[in-house]
């Protein structure tokens, strides 16, 4: 069974280390604008930074939630392939938006499109098992029979 | 196995629609309060919005955390039920914390309460699985027989 | 199966009580320092519990990816073990927070280092996995082969 999921945990995994660079990178910046912890504010540079750190954690979870949920329902190769590219398009996101206020837009598009396709993916696998489990129709070998 | 958890899938799914849902919600409040990135201060209503949003992301690590344990280790159908109103509640918490600061009370409670039952149902399944795993003693199937 | 994650659902149940404590105290604090929402600012003593609890919750996630990963993949009770003492980490460096800009170090470091054990026994238990799944060589019994 875990085998089945060791694609998700590595990509979790992956994710994880992204978020604890985000917090480093936060940590850094808090040293270099001299913005002394429990202060947020003080230098636009430092609070674009603390930013892009605080939407990258609101995200993650609901990253975590289509990521695992397409995976174990729909298909794991396909969703940690997808799984891959919104860490990209975090990264991009990140590292613009640590430049300019402008510069987190491209990231955070693809990031946006990503999680669009994982919740696609995830409604399809989770609709066609509870359509198995409750009514016992399981469309996708009903779809297959159709072509032989 | 998967199957177990599909109900739980799909609430996670719905949780995940709503966490969108509220982050938008803010995006527009950016726009009508003309608060620009990274500032997340200026306006009391747009505040609120943002900080009924904060709260919601706070606690919805805690809510994936309850109920998954209580659905896997005490009953699926059960947990999920009480998660679609704790989704409700925060939905009434949200709409009234953007109208004002009282209004983010009655939602507030059901959701803290649901929290509570979830949390109470997954306490049980999992006591009664580490007993079962670690005593070898089903206290589900000892107190079933004293009502043959 | 879902045996062989109770004791992972058990550090996740604490937790998630733990959480609910932070969230409980900042509540306290608006009170006692008269800090009305929306408002998070206005008290350094306040500031700083409030900054105590987010960070909590931006490590929240990752600990559970961590823990779960490494349970899943590695061992159960190792990892429930290490969770145990990130919990008691975090606990430290929250008290230790809320009276002091500097008490927050202590509790921190050992936070960070359980995070940083649980991440390497989920790198092991997922790439052993990975490579027994998609080349067919499990290294641990290799490697248990060598001392029979």
């Amino acid at each position: 069974m875990v085998e089945d999921s060791v694609l998700l945990a590595a990509v979790s995994l992956i994710s994880a280390v992204q978020q604890a660079y985000f917090a480093k990178q936060v940590g850094n910046a808090r040293m270099k604008y001299k913005i002394a912890p429990p202060s947020v504010t003080g230098s636009p540079d430092f609070e674009r930074i603390f930013r892009a750190q605080q939407n990258s954690i609101e995200f993650y979870p609901l990253f975590l939630v289509v990521l695992w949920t397409s995976g174990l329902f729909f298909n794991q190769e396909v969703a940690s392939v997808f799984g891959c590219v919104y860490l990209f398009g975090r990264h991009v996101y990140f590292i613009g938006y640590a430049e300019s206020t402008k510069g987190r837009i491209p990231g955070f598009k693809i990031g946006l499109a990503m999680l669009f396709i994982l919740f696609i993916l995830s409604f399809l696998g989770t609709a066609n098992c509870l359509i198995d489990k409750y009514f016992d129709i399981n469309l996708i070998k009903k779809i297959s029979k159709l072509f032989p």
